[in-house]
């Protein structure tokens, strides 16, 4: 029996979440009522005539490759996205479609990043973004950040953390799990510094289109040479369908291509006919109403969880998540998630998943659910800190 | 602007049939009739039953992330099949779900190749297959095949060509380019020595269901101990829904689904509610009339090409590819595809693509176009050939 791993997989952070999740599945089948406020997924359905679109395109059944970059329509309709959204010019062959954000990923960091090369991220951060980096040799350097910060990079945390092995940075603006927007100055600063510093810039704005009273900068409005990474998942709510967007500078579209080509082959066929549905303006207007809601919910739930004793000490502009700091009530915050779910249903996820730094303080809620199970988790959550 | 490409993508070799493959469309575009026998994918469509299993499912909108790890019950519906087709028990465990058979490569490659180590394959062989290894920063040791091995690797070519630095073997039976199948005993004997040599076997087993009057022998008959690719692209006439299955050995069933998590999160779920139906027995009577129809058309194209003057010097047994040694015609069966292109409309796919071994002695011809289509290509190469 041969059990030689390859060394990528010691750097792998694991998912604590899992093990809460599995639980609350094994919950759920005894009968409990659990209140999932751990997942990082809309609880929307996707829109009916994107659904339809989708289902418009196989009814043949000529389901057939595409061209590894995308179908030229969906590249050219993301184009008019960026101009409509950010005033934007971008050539659409700059522009790759991609089996989520995670594909998006791939090809980034798989053109650019050598084994040994660290990308500076920040801590807390989505952990998938710290194991893409694992999975081609790299090294991420996590700069601790705080409410300072707003729980962002800064041009000068970057100046600082910048090493002869560094080879980018990596931000996510909203972050999850803070949902924090970092400001368009300090944007404008980090891809200059990055730039001096010779390095590349990875901007993950899959949260961009869940921003609350505030707009959110892309960085494409502050160079062409920065990579883009958007999904069509969150804002969406196209999850299950798996296809997001890349886009890269001019100089990298060959190289790009021939990965795609080699790794992906191409993005399922009609999830990429319904996307085009998905960036239709009657589309857009459902998908503002979603918003809305979504800020509705954030509204509430921050007010609850300041009111019973979270510290939340910026209030998060976007995303679907708060970033709760509950030392005040424990040391530890995973035996806290877990005690919580078995005592009372509700599930969340721990600080642990996003890094290293007072992780233990912090609890991750997503509000991914009704404002009516909002109310009966906050209920529920006051009973379990009056024991 | 920053230009450092990643070292890996210098290894990356191009598919020079996309040179081919636009200038096919462009003269298209122009009015010209041109025969597609370069393209690896089904002319048929996906059977109706399939596409109504998928629409089914996201009819009502609810397309959500599934585990990372695929649907439960179709991971057993695949275990069902392995019973059924080799009367194997795999526990479905072991089988994971992925975008296509190009996520079964990153998921097996993934976890066990280390940059520097080499992975042994047969010259000609499918170009990804290389290209995925030089994404993890590996090596192909590239071993000479021909007729003597039926182009296929060998026990003995194994064991002469395994150095300090070997990691694993892939093998691809039947093989694309060739179409043919390994033997058995081969297979069995090779799955011993690279077990013997403490390295890795990963089995290519996308063209498994497209063998024609034989059975081809899955790699688990012979050991627990091996990586098994495939895909519901071929067979299953899936290419554009994009998705496969990996089955690992046990000891590799968390790493893998580790690196599932974070690489992929899931596979597109209409696709996977597709794949549900695609492998029930009523489609499975009407691939296997699908399958009679390419029998004809390889023992139509096999018997015109050897008429015409082409060496085939193993008639392949199976996949949808006769590689035909064009050296009579010509020393550069790149310019020969070119020409064949622009005088009569026909797109093969050059040798060259498939490796170095006389690949400038060889043509792939795709059969992946209707027998009338085949007859007037046929046609239109004789006149070709007689200028």
């Amino acid at each position: 029996m041969n059990t030689r791993l390859a060394q990528r997989m010691e750097g792998f952070s694991p998912f604590f979440v899992m093990e809460l999740l599995q639980r609350a599945k094994e919950l759920e089948r005894q009968g409990r009522n659990i209140i999932h406020m751990e997942i990082g997924e809309p609880d929307f359905s996707t829109p009916l005539r994107v659904v339809n679109a989708g289902m418009q395109q196989i009814s043949d059944g000529s389901v057939k490759y595409t061209a590894a970059a995308g179908l030229p329509e969906l590249r050219k309709k993301i184009a008019e996205f960026y101009k409509k959204t950010y005033g934007l010019d971008v050539p659409s062959q700059r522009i790759f479609i991609t089996p989520g954000a995670s594909g998006a990923f791939l090809l980034a960091l798989g053109v650019t990043l050598n084994a040994g090369e660290e990308i500076i991220m920040a801590d807390p951060c989505y952990p998938c973004n710290n194991n893409f980096v694992q999975f081609f040799g790299g090294r991420t350097k996590f700069v601790n950040v705080n409410e300072k910060t707003r729980y962002q990079l800064s041009a000068d945390l970057i100046e600082k953390n910048w090493s002869k092995n560094t080879r980018g940075v990596l931000i996510a603006s909203p972050s999850n799990p803070t949902g924090t927007l970092m400001s368009n100055l300090e944007l404008k600063k980090i891809i200059q510094q990055v730039s001096k510093l010779g390095g590349h810039f990875f901007s993950d704005e899959i949260y961009h289109g869940l921003v609350y009273g505030k707009k959110a900068s892309c960085a494409l409005e502050y160079s062409d040479d920065v990579f883009v990474i958007n999904s069509f998942s969150k804002y969406f709510s196209m999850t299950g369908w798996r296809i997001g967007w890349l886009i890269v500078p001019e100089q990298f579209i060959d190289p790009v291509e021939r990965l795609a080509q080699n790794i992906f082959i191409s993005t399922a066929t009609h999830s990429q006919y319904a996307a085009l549905a998905a960036l239709s303006d009657e589309n857009i207007i459902e998908l503002e109403s979603r918003k809305k809601e979504f800020k509705k919910r954030r509204d509430f739930l921050y007010k609850h969880l300041l009111r019973i004793g979270f510290d939340i000490s910026v209030k998060p502009d976007g995303a679907f998540y708060i970033y709760a700091n509950c030392s005040r009530f424990t040391k530890d915050s995973f035996q806290f998630a877990k005690d919580l779910l078995e005592q009372e249903g509700v599930a969340v996820t721990p600080g642990k998943d996003f890094g290293f730094y007072k992780a233990n303080c912090h609890i991750r809620f997503a509000y991914t659910a009704s404002i009516a199970k909002i109310e009966a988790a906050i209920k529920r959550l006051e009973r379990f800190l009056c024991q």
